[in-house]
């Protein structure tokens, strides 16, 4: 493939290289060329098509502007919200993103990481997967900026943007048993991820702290591999018997999900029969009968703190590292069971 | 950053930097060097956590092993699913991909394409948008590899991958005809994509072939950028009067998720007062109480041929171009109305 050199749009403007290098990364004002003949220069760059070459760019200027985004699934509406308002927020400050999908697996991960860098990315977003903690050190330890992502490790002292998953779990148990539900159980993934023992330890001080039983026996997980089956078997044991649960709080939207399609087989009526809260939103439960109540969480401001702190430590590597946590919201609909 | 070289390795097993390049680039046989050498060379450099440079490497094998793939928008559930079985499809071939959205913007995707091709991608996937005819036959100028996905532009021929949108359209128009229904309205993207007008031209012929009334006046387009107001227009237009609607096609899952919730806050009892089939499947559709009829894409099937296609054209550039097209599978639940 034919490249447009600096060289050529030199030639179509009759003027130096240098002087045609100088406008084209925007630095006309230091070398004091006019206003008029920078202009000029951008336009015969514009007509030719020149591709700047962002490597070559990078290794003068030690930037690519370009973030690498490591999702956990890209196929989940969580996520790919998340890339989204990453990506606008990138390019709101000149950025472009590129990005891929760990699908939960550490050693695609690890694939993914070593591809970006290889790609000259000037940093990094991550939502990191279950037993990455070794990448992420081995990240700090090579002066990589980056940003952890919805989840973090608490051993490791990085920057990351996330819920206030502990807060927001025990609110919304705390608002079914305010509904007056007797027997709440909680479905959450099988894993040893922080955010998500976050949410079940706020399940289970909640249900200590309002005296609700057996709150140990009602808390079930589902394998993110086997995420069907496991999601049946949890609810054939809370929906059975003469102390089957009247409320479910589901630990994410992909759970609530399955969840919600199983509890329609079985004809369980939402909320009569059974309330449903669920963390994160979803197309889903807006068009459901009985429309979910949820934990909102604030995608839009978490992409944007993402990219701006990124960017700050893109900027200066001796910044001090920031952990943010954001208030989640309680939007209550009709599937809690609540009067509001 | 400091990086682990082929001679920290070669050091490290006591052998030259020519022996290692040689085993890591999988020329063992070709160099002759013993399995047993080659298998502890592979191991130190595991141990070594060497990254090799993929920028280099391509340097010398004219290749990266990297796929660059451009969306329409990632958000969609449609794209973000076909965006996952590339990435699958592609880590089977040892390939990595990296990707980001257009929006459905030119500007944008041409940015993106810059920033992939100058990322030294072999070759791009592409959802291309309304008005990139000129960057799809730049590419093609400059002999890139590249497969159109799930749109194409019938002026240029180029590989591409797409389902038989005017056959799946008539199908889905035929069936309400057959349940019955007498005043069926179809919502559109205002577009002059060809998969939309296609999926309009099978509506259009569907109800001339069957002698159904007044399609043209029937037909209601909303504009991407207006898409929850432009809806709410349509179907207050096709919803009211003596003459209205007794069903609609929508033209993506977009439109109809945006249609039903409107149609849900208006009380319009699916399928009873209006019948639904839409393009495309969703979660949403799924949990709606009425489940959704709707065309199903062959997603998976889509997303290994673009994969396919595009291997093989990386491989042999002179190889003939490939128009691929997909049927579809009418997946009849309630909201249509019909008994099956």
């Amino acid at each position: 493939m034919k490249k447009v050199s600096l060289k050529d749009i030199a030639t179509a403007a009759g003027v130096s290289t240098a002087l045609v290098s100088y406008v084209l990364t925007n630095k006309e004002k230091e070398a004091r060329i006019g206003e008029e003949m920078a202009k000029k220069i951008r336009e015969i760059a514009r007509q030719l098509n020149y591709q700047p070459n962002h490597i070559a760019r990078s290794l003068k200027s030690g930037r690519s502007f370009t973030i690498g985004l490591v999702m956990a699934d890209i196929s989940n509406a969580f996520f790919a919200n998340i890339a989204r308002t990453i990506e606008d927020e990138a390019k709101r400050n000149n950025y472009t993103v590129i990005f891929g999908s760990s699908d939960e697996n550490v050693d695609k991960s690890q694939d993914l990481i070593n591809v970006l860098l290889n790609r000259q990315v000037d940093g990094l977003i991550i939502t990191p997967t279950e037993g990455s903690e070794k990448q992420i050190a081995w990240l700090q330890e090579q002066h990589v900026p980056f940003v952890l992502i919805d989840r973090f490790f608490p051993g490791i002292n990085a920057n990351h943007i996330a819920v206030n998953n502990f807060e927001s779990a025990y609110q919304a148990v705390t608002h079914l048993v305010k509904a007056g539900r007797k027997r709440i159980g909680m479905i959450a993934y099988e894993t040893t991820l922080h955010h998500i023992a976050e949410r079940k330890r706020g399940y289970l001080e909640a249900m200590r702290d309002h005296r609700m039983p057996d709150a140990e026996k009602r808390l079930k997980t589902a394998r993110y591999s086997h995420l069907k089956t496991d999601i049946r078997t949890a609810i054939d044991q809370l929906c059975t018997g003469p102390d089957r649960a009247d409320a479910i709080f589901f630990a994410t939207n992909s759970l609530a999900i399955e969840g919600l399609k199983y509890i329609n087989e079985l004809r369980i009526r939402v909320p009569d029969i059974l309330a449903i809260i669920a963390f994160d939103e979803g197309e889903a439960f807006d068009l459901f009968y009985s429309p979910v109540t949820y934990i909102q969480q604030p995608i839009l401001q978490m992409g944007k703190e993402a990219v701006r702190v990124l960017l700050e430590q893109i900027k200066d590597q001796q910044k001090t590292v920031e952990n943010i946590f954001i208030d989640t919201t309680l939007v209550v609909r009709q599937s809690c069971g609540s009067k509001r």
